[in-house]
């Protein structure tokens, strides 16, 4: 008897929301940079240390997801 | 007998969600600042401690959901 | 007896979150470049490694969504 | 014995979120491209490549959610 | 015995959802084709091509979605 022909892990669809906010915010940060260099190219190595601290804090909210996803598995 | 072939734990999504609005958020403050440090430079030491304040809170949030979703297991 | 008319995996719609964040952010990215290359021509080559890295760091984040969906199938 | 009269395959739901985000992105990209080719011609022919690549690598993200649709069937 | 009162197919959800994305970027690049055919009207004929290359890249996005609809049925 099957009541589910639903199978998958939520689990997924969690890592893929926590991709989805992240996913927007570096391109943002990406953006801002490439266009704040082509302007003002004598203020790329002024900006791009925050360029680079903006990519990792938002990144790691990605990938706290993707540990989160393989740490909390179903039925544990 | 198999009720659910769908496994996981729904707080990775309730994490993911949470994730989602800083992902933009944090994104929104970086880029800000690098474009704001590009037109401006003089203004980068001022608005520096704002930057970092703006991040901290934003990316609290989401760290608040990563913690929330190891403290509320399911079935406890 | 079938409860269940509803088939398919919650993974691809895991993917697919997944790749809307990075699908927005990249043309976020791109987007950028086009218009500061278009702006100022002498910049493309300075923004250029920065759009690739970009692009590279964002796509990062849905391919891992695609590996996700395989890595935890349900039932699992 | 008919338990649920709602019949489909999520698939199509996680399909229909992985073009989401590109559906966006690939209309920024052209739309930065337009923009940027109006207002200085001269530029065309320098942004075309990377507007073809942007649209390519955007463009895929939700190719792929279309293959994993068939690749994810349910119940497998 | 009825347990559910609610009928339908969850694959038209799956399309209205791959509708979302390529209706808002089908609008982003004929927006940014009448700007700037307004600003720079003797930019028209060279941007056009680029207007339709766009407009039936991200529709195909959703026409996708339409023929999974049809293709991914449930129960099967």
């Amino acid at each position: 008897m099957l009541l589910a022909e639903i199978s998958g892990n939520v689990n997924v669809i969690g890592y893929g929301i926590a991709a989805l906010g992240p996913g927007i915010g570096v391109g943002l940060v990406f953006a801002a940079y490439i266009q704040a260099t082509a302007r003002q190219p004598e203020s790329a190595g002024l900006t791009r240390v925050y360029m680079f601290m903006g990519f990792a804090v938002v990144e790691a909210l990605a990938l706290l997801g993707l540990v989160l996803a393989f740490a909390l598995q179903g039925g544990s």
